[in-house]
Order: C-alpha cells, then sequence, then structure tokens
C-alpha cells in the first residue's frame, strides 16, 4: 500500500506520478512547490480532467482572466479544451494534487 | 467548485455520494462514521475499485483473514471480485473515502 502523503525529495520541477495509466484512465499524483505555469501559456488538455487538491493552496487561472484559489479537499472538473494554467502553488505545504484524465466523457 | 472535506450532517448510515458517473466510470465520495461492514459479509464487486482513505482512520480485512490498516493518503486497488469488508472506520474524525470504479481494468 502506498500513501498519497509521502512526498519524493524537493525537485526543481512539478512531480508528475502515474498511479493508474491504461488506455482508458490516467489516475496521477502531482506535487507542485511553488512552480507555476508561465504567464502566457496554457494547458490546452485533448481530455477531461477531474482533479483534487489534497494539501497546500493553489490557484488556477481561466483565459477568461478569473482565477479560482484552490484549498485542501477542493476538486474540479476541467473539460477538455478549456484553456488552464497554474497560477500558485504553495511552498510550505507542498500542493499535492490527485488528477484523473479519461479518454472518455467526465 | 466543491470540497471533499465540507461533510453533511451526520448519518446513521454511510454516505456514498457519487461525483462523477457514467457507463465507464464512477468516482464517488464515502463518508463512514464508524459503520463497518458486517462480520460475514463481503463486498464482491464487479469492477475495479481505486480507493483512497483522505481522513480518519480504517481497517480493511480480506477473505484470507489479513487485514490493512489504513491512515489518511494511502491507497490501495480492489481488484473486480477480491473480497473485501470495511473491518474498521473511526468516528471521531469520520472517515473520508475517495473511490474510483471503473467499467475497464485498473
Amino acid at each position: 500500500m502506498s500513501n498519497l502523503f509521502d512526498l519524493p525529495e524537493p525537485s526543481a520541477n512539478e512531480v508528475f506520478e502515474p498511479l493508474i495509466e491504461n488506455d482508458q484512465i490516467l489516475i496521477e499524483r502531482i506535487i507542485s512547490r511553488g512552480q507555476t505555469t508561465p504567464v502566457g501559456e496554457w494547458y490546452d488538455q485533448a481530455r477531461d480532467e477531474w482533479v483534487v487538491l489534497l494539501q497546500g493552496e493553489a490557484r488556477i487561472g481561466y483565459e477568461d482572466g478569473h482565477e479560482v484559489s484552490l484549498h485542501p479537499g477542493d476538486y474540479l472538473l476541467i473539460p477538455a479544451h478549456q484553456k488552464h494554467r497554474v497560477a500558485y502553488t504553495s511552498t510550505e505545504p507542498p500542493c499535492v494534487w490527485l488528477a484523473i484524465h479519461a479518454a472518455f466523457t467526465l
């Protein structure tokens, strides 16, 4: 058995770790320690994503300019091709995200 | 946006709440406040389940007699038809689980 809060040593980049991955689904843990998406860059994903922030504090920004603040337990659905960026992630504690990317509609 | 740790009023039964549900997947939050599976009864599920305990303390028992203790962040895969039961769940704090049931192999 593994634990989502057992974190690897800090690294300069965000850490993306697949927990379950096949042609239907990717369940991954993401660890962010202050990293953000560069201003002007966007995630534009081909697949729907359901994501929950489990630890830390974060903000996600959308193309229309609005941002949402996330606290532990907050979850949201990011439909395919909804452009978004990670505007803020806390360093202490690091952000622990659980994300589900599906090959089908969520 | 919703939060996994915003809990409804306590109820006598476990609370199963679908967050995403379609013919491919069920993502659900489960809240347990001391409830367990009656001794001698088993979950024998047709679908693979990936489950993480996010709050509380719990134990899951298997047909061969072994039990695993879960702490917040612990996750495990329960293959279809692996008989199991919930042997213990804490009341304070309540257990908050996130479970993913898939129509395909996880």
